[in-house]
């Protein structure tokens, strides 16, 4: 299996997690969190297919395509290890749908960042609330759930 | 349709246009050419799938990922408007297969560089040989092709 292999199966999961994690959270009232927006295509998308949904982005620097940029009262800039915190403070445990593509390329890295970002995630989450995330993540409560079947086994997860 | 499902298309004929050449031209005793090797993801795919067969990559400075640097003598490092010259004079019209994905965001951009690399390309191949791009290219003897059923229409192009 080569790169763009394993490249294609982890973006096409990444899709299919977000599709089937909105329609099951549609009629939440809460917000939904883009954790990374990197060049914007993920936020593209769950704008594209979460209308009049409330989508923050977090983002240490927004380097994002000019048409995936969000409106700032929508951004919330700085380190998550401590925008998370104050997300907690502001929001509370009412978000629908938190969705985290945090990983590079170097995997224990990413791995060590799971660990450490788990614990603020999880008090997040509304009741019925769902985590997608292209890394394995570290949650006391939430379990791992059935992947969508256009998914691949190990490139995307989804938590609740 | 997102950002997200224009790029999962476009890689997605990227690899499926690179499999059906490399098919066609499995028995070309003939080079193959990467233009561009970005972070090579696509570099990595094509010699997992064409072992033995000798492949240039043409870059101009390389930022690539480890496992898919290629060999110094398999490398031509420059400006590609004078490295595909130099190549015609080294290798002649003998090049079974040349890869590009030179595009970057910006559509126009693209296009006017497709324009100029076109007629450095086209006397490169060998006749028989396959050209895939993911921008129309302007050839003036080269037809563009069928794609394989996986590609979608606009997302990748074969010319030979």
């Amino acid at each position: 299996m080569s790169r763009l292999d394993v490249f294609i199966n982890r973006m096409v999961s990444q899709r299919a997690c977000l599709d089937h994690a909105a329609a099951r959270t549609a009629d939440f009232s809460g917000p939904v969190f883009e954790l990374g927006l990197g060049n914007g295509r993920t936020y593209h998308h769950m704008r594209e297919t979460m209308p009049g949904r409330d989508i923050f982005v977090f983002e240490r620097a927004v380097a994002a395509h000019p048409d995936s940029t969000p409106a700032d009262e929508m951004l919330i800039l700085g380190d998550v290890r401590e925008t998370l915190v104050e997300a907690l403070a502001r929001f509370g445990p009412t978000v629908a749908l938190i969705h985290a593509d945090l990983g590079g390329h170097n995997l224990s890295k990413n791995d060590a960042f799971a660990r450490l970002v788990s614990p603020l995630i999880e008090p997040l989450l509304a009741l019925g609330g769902l985590m997608v995330s292209s890394d394995r993540m570290y949650f006391e409560r939430l379990q791992e759930q059935e992947l969508p079947p256009e998914a691949v086994p190990g490139r995307c997860f989804i938590y609740g």
